[in-house]
């Protein structure tokens, strides 16, 4: 199809410094959990991007030295030429198909802790490492100050040598040349501290000293948070984020610019809309001649037009929505923007990160499977057989499963249950802040429409009979997972609680519009959003609510997604009481018994009703009533039958998109033995 | 020197099976950091525990099957083949000097999450998984059980194939088929669940599973943990755990025993002695004819004769031990037992692994070091110069470097202020649990006196003229570092106490014996040991005390220690008031004003006096007035000044030890450049 000449604008050329981007598509710099250790991951993903028609590709953090060290967590590097070769794999990867590749050099300062290298920290003034560890910084003396220079320069060239376009100085997410430009980071007394036009000193020579090891050839750009979101107590757009930009205006190339810290410029859907930057950024066009990027996780091309012409952006960063759809630049090109695949703000590739592993994605179940598996987000290997496939459940797993083998080429059926497909996301999409949630059944039902080979079944609940009836060849269960109702969890593997009792809740219960007796307690153990976004709907209900937890806080996995500073602070100012380190030991509609997960000790918290936000039962009956027939199979023609997602492992959307996407992808292919991908292994 | 003849037992040579270890040291298999991803470290490591005389040298933990992938954290493997050419340069390091040598294979079970391989994690029943994960276990069906022990009996036939001597069925730590014994996790209905018989079943059949694959020249060890410490929520050795022994007495060739969690089997020094899991393992060797294995954080060759003459353990089974003193057996039997540098229970260890990087040692600090920098713990290279070397400050920095220098051959001049020299250590080791924390200072000041070349100057404050005159070519600056007294920390760069404002104290008064008026706030930043310990110390003195703090728990890094749990639970017995979330703003000696980190509310908290944990202030007056004068140092003949440990970056006891020891290996050698060490790298 023709492309949209509303969005022609989005495939201008736009001139960076000596280089030209060849629209305005900037994938800027963000974690992968990859780094120099798993470099073939790395480039085949990076390389993804570049074919999926971004115009800059950039890397992740690239560390300068071995004093900004983030082990465990994996980061590029260019410490020496050992380094240069791997990071030249990466940009190779993206010029092969078109894209400038643009290196993010990187020192953490104070937020690194050395943890593999074991050096000193060093930072601004001496002060203790950002994250909780046992060695304080040391105030970087002159020599330090000479040597980071040094550093960046020789860096810069090695990442010139290595084929980048573009080299960052790196002034973003609180790191070290903004430790120097942020008050509370400075207390230095010589001419590096002080006034403003001193703290910018180290910034700015950092500039001079990475334009004079870059030449002529290739482009600079600045990354720069210019608001903190932390008022008077930090760099604020309003004041000395707009200053500095001012005082450095024609310095670079490129700025690229953001909110800090990471969890601010990541910030989830739960808690921002799309776009949410730009009244932070939007003065930087004003004060400087040269091209402005900016992210606010855009994922749709009216939107981003309207930034363009109204002058907030030159160029439209984008981190999570360039893993959520790679090809988000093509589809826009090729009139095809109703297929992006937006992302739905998770943020369960932030979690990757902070885990320490591989990113993923929960709309783009290929996002780190190019190289190991060979996965590609847009193309999927021919059918290999003629079967009929029937699926059972139209969540997340059974939708995303009929997609693929759909793309595959075999026809297949999907029935639901239900009378609106979707499965868990219908109800959830539904809590606080989970609006996007819905994007992963939206998006899936635009490609089965079009999928003429795939047909929809809804309101059509399957027993096992009208399954072997059904004339399918290969049997896929999906049907999910329910909570329990009994107490039983990562605390306790026996019931707490009698299942059926009065007063007890689940989630689904909850979010079918069940209004329990005041006052609550939500318990739970599962830690992640859901037993967060009950508590707050229901205090929202005006019931009051205690949240009690064998967790040390509310939420907890939500730290692995950047949310959970967010997620405790509105629970605390909505008043919802946070109840930490207990286990439930049992309710009897008048209060539950808790115990101290250190000491055992019992506690009794009132409550009139209790939800449990425990764990998941898998709706396995299903398959388990197939599966124990298989002459009833083989007679019915059913060659294989398999279950995946909730109803296997229940887990997050994520797991269930990937376990429907893989099955898909494996249907009637040789198998893989035990080890069914590639790894990146060490020169023994 | 000569073997003491009270020692001659522990050289005894033990027949494990059909292969036979020269002594019975054996280092029982442990975590590293290291892993299969880091081949040539891991080997080195393990090549000089068998070159220090263990006479059995095992791997940590060794995966069967990507369902038991524990990334971020760093693991060996034995997936397939090319694991088994890594596996291989392991076995090969240990051969090397005569040492069996003994692969761990693994599956955790509902213990793992599989961040990186996005396999559901597997358990006996279908559970939430152990750590906190959005994603739950599947249960295991009839095939995943045939899976697992074709799994476990192909991994052990390419761990004979790489060489081992001894393969592991591991049922210790609570990892997989511990699981199907322990009754909490097993809900099984089948003939794996129910009575202990069935409960065991897989265990027995990995074992013979493990039989059949390794054929008649390997041994076999079973690794089983025989309480849990949590009487009958658990196994435990006075009922299951015992019988199950009893059940499969003599089908390994060996029994390696010890208790479970990890956080238990490791217990650090603050709560357990050496031998302490003595009472529970003392039944095995009882009900079995087969060799005996255990671990109690043995550094006594006395206590290891103990153990054997009285019948509780065949073979001393040691982790810790062997990573402060690799060479522990070889001290022992020529005579030198004087000098093992013995493990003092701090768990640094751990918190690397539990940060998941290689593990470092408090005492060894060639620990992590011997493929990257080349370093031995036992030689050193000789002098480069005739240089006389001035340290100033006997504090663990400056003991170790004097050590490492005089080792070197160079002529050492140690002084200290203090009449006794030891620095934080003299102090710091008098707090509760503390007390092995000595063993730092002790085995460091053993070696001086065996030193000619080096010289105690206790008792001798340096002033820079001091220093100038003293005639020292080289001059290091070891004076440590202070705890501040304003407030300044992690949560405020900017102090929130007037410096000398009265009744505020900071760590070292309290450890001088200074009693603050009650009722006291220890309020704590740092969140290792210190906080928690002077809380301790200041409520057993009868004092009424709340620790507040800005983490969400007491003590937080001691999660990374295996001691959080221990700690949190001793503090609420004592009755400490546990203040979490609170980071502090003001203290007007009446009471404290704090604010909720999550929301900036305000609250005040009563309190007499105030405790600063926050952070420390080096002593860097000497350094600093030396430095500032280098045509003073130019005349005095002094070619190097330079400056190691809390003085430079205050850190733990391990980063001072290391920077002591890094300094007194570099004296003189060629610059190294940028990047210091070796690195793994991965193959591009």
């Amino acid at each position: 199809m023709a492309r949209n000449p509303r969005y022609d604008i989005l495939f201008e050329p736009v001139k960076i410094g000596p280089v030209t981007a060849r629209n305005r598509f900037y994938q800027v710099p963000h974690c992968t959990g990859m780094g120099v250790q798993m470099p073939k991951t790395l480039a085949a993903m990076r390389g993804v991007k570049a074919e999926g028609g971004w115009g800059v590709v950039n890397t992740e953090y690239c560390s300068i030295h071995p004093t900004a060290d983030d082990a465990p967590y994996k980061f590029c590097s260019l410490w020496d030429d050992d380094d240069r070769k791997v990071m030249a794999t990466i940009a190779d990867a993206v010029h092969e198909h078109g894209a400038l590749a643009g290196c993010q050099l990187w020192h953490g300062g104070e937020y690194v802790v050395n943890r593999a290298s074991r050096l000193p920290p060093i930072s601004v003034d001496g002060s203790p490492a950002h994250y909780l560890w046992p060695l304080q910084t040391r105030a970087m003396d002159r020599q330090d100050i000479r040597e980071l220079r040094r550093w960046q320069g020789e860096a810069a060239r090695r990442a010139v040598q290595a084929g980048f376009d573009i080299v960052y100085v790196y002034a973003g997410h609180a790191y070290l040349p903004f430790q120097f430009i942020a008050r509370r980071f400075n207390h230095r007394s010589d001419e590096y501290g002080g006034a403003l036009e001193n703290r910018v000193r180290m910034l700015r020579e950092m500039i001079e000293t990475t334009r004079d090891a870059i030449g002529p050839n290739v482009a600079l750009a600045v990354r720069f948070a210019v608001d903190e979101l932390m008022g008077d107590h930090g760099v604020a757009a309003g004041a000395e984020g707009r200053e500095v930009v001012e005082m450095l205006a024609e310095l670079p190339d490129l700025w690229d610019v953001n909110i800090s810290q990471v969890t601010n410029d990541s910030m989830s859907a739960r808690f921002s809309e799309e776009g949410f930057q730009e009244r932070y950024v939007s003065f930087v066009k004003k004060v400087t001649t040269k091209p402005v990027v900016g992210v606010g996780r855009f994922t749709s091309p009216d939107t981003m037009v309207s930034q363009i012409r109204r002058g907030v952006l030159d160029l439209i960063g984008a981190a999570r929505p360039s893993i959520a759809d790679p090809f988000l630049p093509k589809k826009v090109e090729e009139g095809r923007e109703d297929e992006i695949r937006e992302c739905i703000g998770c943020n369960i590739c932030r979690s990757c990160n902070n885990e320490g592993v591989p990113i993923r994605c929960t709309q783009n179940p290929t996002m780190g499977e190019e190289w190991r598996r060979g996965w590609h987000p847009e193309r999927v290997q021919p059918r290999r057989s003629d079967k009929r496939v029937l699926i059972v459940g139209a969540g997340p797993a059974g939708l995303e499963c009929a997609v693929t083998l759909g793309k595959r080429g075999y026809e297949v059926a999907l029935a639901d249950a239900a009378d609106e497909p979707g499965g868990r996301i219908n109800a959830e999409c539904r809590l606080p802040g989970l609006g996007s949630y819905a994007r992963v059944r939206d998006w899936r039902l635009g490609q089965i429409a079009k999928l003429t080979q795939v047909e929809l079944y809804p309101a059509s609940r399957m027993t096992a009979a009208d399954v072997l009836e059904f004339g399918a060849q290969h049997v896929v269960i999906a049907t999910g997972a329910r909570w329990r109702r009994d107490g039983v969890g990562m605390a306790s593997h026996d019931p707490t609680v009698a299942e059926g009792a009065p007063r007890i809740f689940t989630p689904e219960d909850i979010m079918a519009g069940a209004v329990p007796a005041a006052p609550v307690i939500v318990y739970d153990e599962d830690q992640y959003y859901m037993g967060g976004c009950l508590a707050m709907k229901l205090v929202q209900a005006g019931l009051p609510v205690a949240l009690v937890t064998p967790g040390g806080e509310a939420s907890s996995y939500c730290r692995m997604t950047d949310e959970h500073d967010k997620v405790q602070a509105r629970l605390i100012e909505l008043g919802v009481e946070i109840v930490s380190n207990r286990q439930l030991l049992g309710f009897d509609g008048g209060g539950a018994r808790l115990a101290c997960v250190y000491t055992g000790r019992e506690f009794r918290q009132g409550a009139a009703s209790l939800v449990l936000v425990t764990m998941r039962r898998p709706e396995g009956s299903l398959y388990e009533e197939l599966a124990a027939d298989p002459a009833a199979l083989t007679a019915a023609g059913i060659a294989g039958l398999a279950r995946i997602g909730d109803c296997l492992a229940p887990g997050a959307v994520v797991h269930a998109v990937h376990a429907g996407h893989l099955h898909a992808r494996e249907l009637d292919e040789p198998a893989k033995g035990d080890v069914p991908y590639k790894r990146e292994r060490a020169i023994i």
